[in-house]
């Protein structure tokens, strides 16, 4: 949406680069703020390669521009995230966290697809995308679906209450997957971090093997992956995530995510997999 | 959306009247339309009293215009119908109504809440209003729900298999309404027609009762009915379409709607409500 606007010359568009963890630099949005600057959004846990953000620095670091400001009767910039990836396995707490708007999808978290959720902290101003019958107090018009609202707050219930659980567990099925690919497999790289990272994405380099080889053989073997972000469908570009990260386009960053029914025999059905795709391209 | 969009003098907007039925003349429509006209949109049937609008030849004066204006190579103005009140018994069929677009919402037919559908004929020219993933053909980025995509096309099939025996049916239902509320009270005018309009909406004036303690009143008897439309949210505002019928802002122009389970008691339960509560009013 950003790079659509920026298009349409109606805003100017900056992209923050990150560190070779994927991170982004609080004080570098810092440094960029200025009185023009409405609206600044960072992912709460990057959805290629499990980056946590320094959410809390950055809400801090734009609340003290606000409050240094002249304007201060002004909430700008706004700050938004997105923590569909977050959710299940970061702290995500308004009430901790100073975001004026948090987005969520709930296919992500167990409820079904088509609902999702915006979080706006109160006074923040906000316009329509879908004007119409005026229902969400105006915000968005149409017949909300009930069903699926209820839905996604049960996920959001379960997903809270599992988090603690559930993110030891994929840590520990995380540095298993590492320590495994990488006494099987030479010249593998794993970009995620089972430390720093999100429990969930394994994000793995193995050189010498073409991108789209290696998902179709891994598909013939009963494992979804995929290259970079499943947003973007049917694209094979270069990830923009893992260019900023100075990693070579040639090689393979694949990524495989976990959930609530994976278990130690997916991981090693996973190495397994991979060790016999290695072992024929290598050959 | 046309008036916001008119609000923010980005578009000229115009209303076209209706007659005493509720109905567009087409001429009317072909009169208006000159060289910068982008749109014509008119509903399949009315949601508040259930005309049925004359789409077949709205839809020739508008391909007229067309094929007369020197622009041969342009489609406008496009015609766009929403033909949510009007699929089920109406025979909406683009290969025989020359549509560019069309709108439709599932839970008006049977399917769950939460998914719509847009008909759009090959060579429309559109944007998209969520940029992103770039999902369907780069028209609506965002995850697509499959199950609520083919609950809606297993509802639309139910729906075009019912057509004919829902429709007759209702219309005997709707008939017996209004020959049981004429006979029992006084000063009733029904809006709806049973012969002309949509069978399955019953619109009933009621002279000197309240509207909104008719709504209370009948809520009390286990009815669900409504004033107007029901997509324009716990509004008591005098309806478009009623002021445009002429008819008196204090009356109560109600809108009884049937579906698949209303049956001949719930005609009777209605109208001996009614009744009731109109006895109580003339005292």
């Amino acid at each position: 949406t950003a790079r659509a606007l920026a298009e349409q010359k109606r805003i100017t568009l900056l992209i923050a680069p990150v560190d070779s963890a994927g991170r982004v630099d609080p004080a570098w949005i810092g440094s960029h703020l200025n009185s023009r600057t409405i609206l600044v959004s960072v992912m709460w846990i990057n959805n290629e390669i499990g980056t946590v953000q320094d959410i809390a620095k950055i809400s801090e670091v734009i609340g003290n521009f606000r409050k240094e400001s002249k304007k201060e009767s002004t909430p700008y910039p706004l700050f938004h995230t997105d923590a569909v990836q977050a959710f299940q396995y970061s702290p995500v707490d308004v009430s901790l966290v100073s975001v004026d708007l948090l987005t969520l999808a709930g296919h992500k978290i167990y409820a079904p697809k088509g609902v999702g959720l915006l979080y706006v902290r109160n006074g923040t101003p906000l316009t329509t995308q879908t004007a119409g019958g005026g229902q969400e107090r105006g915000l968005r018009s149409g017949t909300e679906s009930v069903p699926l609202a209820l839905a996604l707050s049960l996920a959001m219930e379960r997903a809270a209450k599992l988090r603690a659980k559930e993110s030891a567990r994929l840590r520990t099925l995380h540095g298993a997957f590492v320590k495994l690919i990488k006494s099987r497999i030479k010249n593998t790289r794993i970009i995620s971090s089972a430390a720093h990272g999100s429990p969930h994405i394994i994000s793995v380099l193995i050189d010498h093997i073409s991108a789209d080889e290696l998902l179709f053989l891994l598909d013939e073997a009963g494992i979804a992956a995929s290259l970079g972000s499943a947003c973007t469908t049917g694209k094979l570009e270069p990830s923009r995530v893992l260019s900023a990260m100075g990693i070579n386009e040639d090689s393979a960053p694949l990524r495989l995510s976990m959930g609530r029914e994976t278990r130690m025999s997916d991981i090693r059905t996973a190495v397994s997999a991979l060790t016999g795709i290695s072992a024929k391209f290598l050959k």
